[in-house]
């Protein structure tokens, strides 16, 4: 096996088979490609601009690239696997273009800065593309939100029923939540976007390079401004996996909530069968596997985060060889992000709810307790006083075997000290959600705030960065 | 011992001893007491100015919790051990001054929005400390940097001396990763800043309270759209914790470089004796304690993150008692990351350098390679050829023992194939340095530059988030 | 403020305010008050036994040293909140006891080797005391499986009613993932039973200490074979936390268990109200607080592991003060076992189960589905065909809106083609279990052996070491 | 493309196009091809024992899933790329040999129990290796130990010189460290060895089976005591990453010192070529890639830990989808744990040690400072008063640039009130190594001692699991 190994002029021995394999990263770098020869076009391009290469080499140089370009674009490039890395296949590629020239792409660069620019043009374009599918799936949620704004089911605390609200209601927190994971990669995005081409291997170079003109050419802000910061930071990929990570929270949780309303204990949800798998051993099942599967897997994002930090932990500055580890993780958080996020949308916009045991649910037990309490308390009862008794009523309730809509006027009398005309309308699902139309509740006329809010949020163009 | 519990009416048995101490929080809670009552102030507020309460019972509310405010700042108010949380002992301490309003404070709340708009004011005001001591550091970063902008250091890379670069350079590595988590925090700050108050247990409330007005006046953007998400949601929490996982990674790294240049081997720096320790057993021995500690107590935000994120990790919407522990590692992380960044600052301020030493290091061996080989490709040879060759002089000076410094005049003629004069001059640690005069570089122009825009960066007041 | 400290003699400075603060671990190290006037105690004896100390001076400190147990376990010592740490607090006691010669308890240790031993001291109790608290818990655990043997309850695959089991059965899978903690902390006691004592700072002592002897004397298997290995090796503390982490992880799924069960959805379960809670607003709640927090406050193990792990990750060999670290999240996760342990026992003792809402669960739907399945492949029908034949039959009673149970002769007959006859007996829930009768399965034979075997494991005198 | 799917009865729909890929396991799972044939040919076995299957049909089964093993040790068996797992696979392949009859094999058995037992099966043959890999590596660091068993070089701490130790002192610690990892991987096997098959789903099932001839076929100590455990149950893979997570950081700590001592500045090791890299641009470096690369890797065991125990938190018990999460990073962790194993063993065997350097190093400065204040606490003066003379002694020699052994009688004498022929002797690293040759030590016949367990450990078969 050849090995195309971009040094060894100082070396007696060759590198142990072992060895080799564990240094290579060509299968992962591999989804580098298309950057790794953006850069080296644009590098290509300054070196001729700035006269630092012979006209003629260069040309010939940048004509090899771009036709690299078009075959990567069209698949025809295969993954060398006796290469080291995509920097070696590339050259490698090259030499057999135009010889020796090859050799003159690596004129004021080094493999320390190339990798740091090709991960971060990578990272940038990943996140666009997170940034659109979560859009998408914004805009399913705020579908079924608005079809079911008005649906009664329970809001729970501690997995408690504790009051009304409605689906709409419920859904549009996913939305929300969404909305805060575009805003942070969005942020990613544009605190990843200096260049750090340029830096070489720690220290710059004595070659007359114009690191404004390639930054630009590549779409950066502008060059980053310490060599030496340049090739030891890696804080775009622990920013990207905490972003990454954080989304994949929140898809856990919308995960969980869709595994419990799956049960039959709950009832509530039936969702498409294209997302759904049955058992090999209990035909009936339907199990939300994927759901289950985003569950799970939110938490390898978790672990990308900790395998990064603490690689990343106590590093001296200059290159160490230790962040080549930065990219396998980030890759397959990327990923999973982009599968998690088109899966969960597909469960949305299939998903079929059982309207009628949501309501059922929101008007069961002594869910309307809170709106009694705080009636109680608009009628000058001190709040732990009207707390209190309605704490009693239910205990009352409770040794008789009665839900509070049950609940007899004379144990409402005389355990409330309140009018039973007045209390009674308080229990049904619509009069606790109807009473609770301040905004950001799920009242119907906060609804439609609510609705009109993330109707705009999706309309704008991105995300805004906070700032 | 009394319990103070604001619930209880539907129990019939006391709780358990054990129970009753691994619920309690007050201990960590009270980190938030100034918070807690400036929210429950701007509530009190609000509920008289809507009417909400009757005016007289509202004044007098408002009064005692005036009279809290006072009490707290001067430091007279002490932890009650006895009481459940940070609510139930302010309200505990309200009804000793007013008696039953005291439970009129709750109207229109709970304790839900409560705690996460208390938690979300209080990292406001911690970001804002951090920020500060973050620009202190990085003045004296500044201030070192300038003083040795031009002395000759060695850039490392795999730990192995690399390139000659300055330490005025180095240091303002620093700085910029600082500058990073001056932005991270900046964006942090920014994204926690809406305001959960008034979403009450998780569907808002039938009172006619006004969000926007409490809002304003704890100096949040707005209201959070959705009463679900504002109770469930602890990104602000996540965000940073991340922010401070970076910002102690990277005084991590710069520890590292403190106690590795403080060994006998490297002999680079002297720390002032205020942040230096003994050894019980070792006399002679200079510990650099306090960068060991910084470095090792990293890995203890790290843990914070994780144990943060899987704590949230697929649980429901609306309250959870599990987020009961958002509060103790975030608390842990912000002290960790204030001291971490005073005792760095004491460290570098009082640094000494022994430049004779860094000099000869980056004089040494066969630092001046690179310089070489860029020199070679600048007069047409292919970078590869030229990388080669000197990998041969390399190897050829290392098996007479001497140094690149001291190769004959004959051994580089035949195996550079380059004329002796030209390459000499080029192996002074000042030649490579001055050499890499580009953007970003060590070279005395570029650091002119790199200075100037750092302090532009330290006079701009707070730091830009990024967007 | 006075500071303690057992060096300085280096110094012409102070040691810095913050730096102090920072450094300072008497609060944390206070639990382990116990454990070093022990150890300490061995070694001064040691010191006599080897007439290392003058007899009479040696006396003297021994009789201090007992006299400053004494007063420890009569709670008459307290935290002296300027020392250093434990081993500065011990030593200032001890001078005011028996002025200079309290120095010479130092004479061949230091700091470093006496930390370790006492902290694996400490360790190993604190393994025994869970140890034990893990059999009450199981001892719970078997009662209430014993009294629920037969109690009808759905199995669960993807939170989907699967197949038919009892009470018992799922309470003792419990069982079984404690006796592994157990099995697992019984390990680490014995593996971090080796004695560092004597391998001073590194390298030993040129006096002639008796390693073996302390070691017995502390109940120690023997002494560790390597001094440098002794004061680096944290493997006691981290193997520590990955049982503890298992520990609370298993009591995370019991307690996710224990939430959903009481949520109203399940219905399942009551818990008694001494580890049960209200709400501030909602009076009629029943908050299962402390499985929440348990479940919770795992992720909080998890931190710690990943903090211990990151912050021993690539430190050389020799003590480095990172280590300090090792003692926080040890103690605290020991201390969360403990309580936790404690609060599940008592929510399992006291839990009433509503074995009709069980059983009614465990015969609903299609949860036969697989017992039909089984019976037809034992007819010879190969399994995958039985396992479609049955979707069919399922996928059939639902377009028509009846349960398995309910499915009419005919249909029975003309999907599965199978008798009703046979059919029909197979689906509630008791045959279901009585068919399942194999080691380890629901039946009431394999439930008689099952119950045995728990029995025995809680007979035998601790945990068996798996070897 | 076609999908093999072992379920589908019930579903109208086919499953979505990213759906199949995201559940897809295949290809992770094809490591487990031996052990899920061995594993269903035991299964195979007992259905015709028990005469659970007609005898002909079993027979037929039986070698067809013989001759499947045969392929699969040939490597002629391909991954199916559109299988969903590897059951699935094998079924398939099966299917094509011997049609419907393959469908039998699922008699009695059900995916969860199968997975269960093929992954402990897999771990128990991955330890066997690292187990022998651990011994090979013990081996190389014995021979390097007994070669420089009294090499003087100084003893660390806070990475500054502490004492003299010697090489040979140093280096088996590390052999301690490695013995703690056998040991540790020994109890992993072992208490994973209990066999799931027959758990089925998660309640048994009704043919009547024999679980311990099975499990006594694959050489289990025996069967799970309780079905749902044995489904529900995955200590067995957070057991193994946590034992991976320890070794790895072992092998960081043993990296760092590698790449300490491999730089410029330590220059006491010269790793061989073949463990050696260079670089792209800085023809001189000779990179110690491999000890940085294993460096950084071990934090991905960390997050393979944090993953695995993340992921398990809060499951119900019975299967969940989740779990399926359980495999990649452990299959990673082991390959991890093996090459590092590998490459260490080449480092250590090749390593060239600069004896003169390290002896230097172990006699500059005032290293020896530690021998004179015991020498002075053995006659008698107090430990922290001795501590405190030779604390003064330093600082005097600091203030004119001398090094302890060159320290003058006089200052000598009227610092530290001895006669300076006694002090003087102490003071070279011999003097200091013989000094301490206490069990444990560095001194001559303490380190025959050593070396002498050290190879009786070796000689051990496999590692005494501590009990």
């Amino acid at each position: 096996m050849k090995k195309t190994k971009l040094w060894g002029g100082a070396f007696a021995e060759a590198p142990d088979e072992t060895a080799w394999r564990f240094g290579q990263s060509i299968e992962s770098d591999w989804n580098l490609l298309a950057e790794e020869l953006e850069v080296s076009l644009a590098h290509a391009r300054m070196l001729e601009r700035q006269k630092i290469l012979p006209a003629a080499k260069a040309k010939k140089l940048i004509r090899a690239l771009e036709s690299l370009v078009r075959d990567a674009e069209e698949g025809r490039l295969k993954i060398p696997r006796d290469a080291e890395d995509i920097h070696a296949a590339v050259e490698e590629e090259l030499r057999k273009r135009v010889g020796d020239i090859a050799g003159m792409l690596h004129t004021g660069r080094s493999r320390n800065d190339q990798i740091a620019t090709v991960a971060r043009l990578y990272l940038r374009r990943r996140c666009d593309r997170l940034l659109s599918l979560i859009k998408d799936l914004q805009r399913e949620i705020v579908k079924q939100g608005a079809r079911h704004a008005n649906a009664p089911m329970p809001g729970y605390t501690h997995q408690q029923r504790a009051q009304p609200v409605t689906l709409g209601f419920h859904l549009l927190a996913w939305f929300w939540m969404l909305q805060r994971d575009g805003e942070r990669l969005e942020t990613v995005k544009i605190s990843a976007n200096t260049c750090p081409l340029g830096a070489a291997a720690l220290a710059g170079t004595p070659f007359k390079i114009d690191r404004h003109w390639t930054a630009k050419q590549l779409g950066f802000d502008g060059p980053t401004p310490n060599a030496l910061d340049a090739v030891s930071d890696r804080d775009f990929a622990s920013d990207a996996l905490h972003a990454c990570a954080t989304l994949m929270l929140h898809l856990s949780r919308m995960s969980q909530e869709i595994v419990l309303w799956s049960s039959e204990e709950f009832g509530f949800l039936r969702l498409p069968d294209r997302v759904t798998t049955g058992s090999s051993i209990m035909p009936q099942k339907r199990n939300p596997d994927f759901a289950e599967l985003i569950r799970g897997r939110s938490a390898r994002c978790f672990g990308h985060w900790v395998a990064h930090m603490s690689m990343m932990k106590a590093l001296p500055l200059g290159y160490n060889r230790d962040t080549q580890e930065d990219k396998p993780p980030l890759f397959d958080a990327l990923a999973l992000c982009r599968d998690s996020l088109l899966l969960m949308r597909t469960m949305i916009e299939g998903a079929q709810f059982d309207k009628q045991r949501m309501r059922e649910a929101a008007e069961a037990g002594h869910i309307a307790a809170t709106a009694v309490a705080d009636f109680l308390a608009s009628k000058g009862v001190p709040f732990r006083q009207a707390h209190e008794r309605v704490g009693r009523l239910v205990r009352a309730c409770e040794e008789v075997g009665l839900t509070l809509r049950e609940a007899t006027p004379d144990l409402i009398r005389s355990v409330l000290q309140a009018d039973p005309d007045e209390i009674l309308p308080l229990l049904s699902a619509e009069a606790g959600i109807r009473s609770r139309d301040g905004y950001g509740g799920p009242g119907p006329n906060a609804m439609k705030v609510q609705l009109a809010e993330a109707r705009a949020a999706l309309r704008r163009k991105g995300f805004v960065a906070r700032q």
